[in-house]
């Protein structure tokens, strides 16, 4: 069954209203009549199952037939911060990793980033990106769309590293520390102290341009606190180390296949 | 240093010569003069850095200056069969999977695959899904290239399933029994017997279509010996879910950022 976001304030008792480009998506894509089922969600606690009953001027209608309460989002919030790929990479990085579970994504610029950064279309890449995070979330049936931030420096980056609980800095470089050395002890610790406190961990990943990371940035951010790992032997693309870091992760974690 | 796969007859005692697209690729591309080193491997033992002497005629002649003896293939072979999908998809999968690590692909036929099925253009398909492994091969520098099979149908695959040590169904409406249920025991159990035999283990993974596996092929599946294994709560697109489990497989065998 197709999932739809939808405001708040369209999500009522009984009914639900479904607008703009969603309900093009339900009327002329998957070509649903009055009587036919979709869920949908307000992006934070409700979610339920609804009929269509009209389909008009561009909205549709639907009586709530069922509430749900399936949480499909992850115990761990993951953070994806990406330097800036080049061509439309950061689309297929943004659309995978929502499926797989990341919470947050942050572009950013250092200093071997090849994307000439163009602070005049930032709004409408946010725009392009946050719907393909939307549909990615819908289509993977998650609870809530991930968040997509401004670009922002490498410096600004390393200043928010405090909000994290653990910070990953996968580096092509890196061989004595693998992913699994800090993400295993520091699953095993989190997990025995979120039992008092309740609270999801928080990872922020950290994954370099097309030619890496200079040495003087990885000194940086190791000394903000930046863990420094290795995604093993085979060199990954700039676009496949973001999903093979939150696959694991989320692996790790009991989120993706696991307990 | 970009890497090349060469034919063995091309691998000299201390000359290598590269033709094709991959001297089209050095001259055009990268735009290598005599000089430039490059690595060559003929896909199977021989590995090593090489300086290039000439440039002529399409044709790249280069000097060895080191044999290398870098290991990067994983320990675990990883078939990845997957229902063909639409469109371009299988070229993505083909990609980021090789990357990764997988071994070899298998496309089958199952009843609720959307493609039709065309074997006129199999070569075709077959030669293009062979230059992008190579070529992601190349980029991640492995030792060796992927093997690609012909289409297959969902019986024949069945078959096959003897030549593996685990076959894997990742299936939707799994829910009991997630990947990491099978996979953490098999390693353990494959690991203490590997210590004496060296052999590498053989996991088949198998990804439905857009649409999931009938229950009548899931229980055919799993009467031949395969574990239906679920991935988690978020549903994956067909092309996420091939990469996500060989990511996951790699991790729990310590061949991804693992130990």
């Amino acid at each position: 069954m197709q999932k739809y976001f939808i405001a708040p304030e369209q999500f009522g008792e009984q009914h639900i209203q479904i607008t703009g480009s969603d309900a093009h998506h339900i009327v002329n894509v998957m070509r649903a009549k009055p009587g036919a089922t979709v869920i949908v969600s307000d992006g934070a606690s409700r979610e339920a199952k609804a009929m269509i009953e009209r389909c008009e001027n561009g909205a549709v209608e639907a009586r709530i037939v069922e509430l749900l309460a399936a949480d499909r989002e992850p115990a761990v919030l993951v953070s994806v911060a990406q330097s800036l790929p080049k061509g439309d990479k950061m689309e297929l990085i943004i659309q995978k990793c929502t499926e797989i579970g990341a919470a947050r994504f942050i572009p950013f610029v250092s200093e071997r980033t090849i994307v000439q950064y163009d602070q005049k279309k930032e709004a409408k890449r946010l725009e392009r990106w946050g719907k393909i995070a939307k549909e990615a979330a819908e289509q993977s049936h998650r609870n809530r769309v991930p968040a997509i931030d401004s670009t922002v420096s490498w410096k600004a980056l390393t200043e928010h590293y405090s909000e994290y609980d653990l910070v990953l800095l996968c580096y092509e470089d890196e061989v004595g520390t693998l992913l699994r050395d800090v993400l295993e002890p520091f699953h095993r610790t989190f997990h025995s102290k979120a039992q008092q406190s309740q609270q999801e961990a928080r990872i922020l990943v950290i994954i370099g341009p097309e030619g890496g990371f200079s040495l003087r940035e990885v000194e940086a951010a190791v000394e903000a606190g930046a863990r420094c790992v290795s995604l093993g032997r085979r060199i990954l693309r700039a676009e496949t180390a973001g999903m093979a870091a939150c696959t694991c992760i989320m692996y790790q974690f009991g989120e993706l296949g696991g307990v």
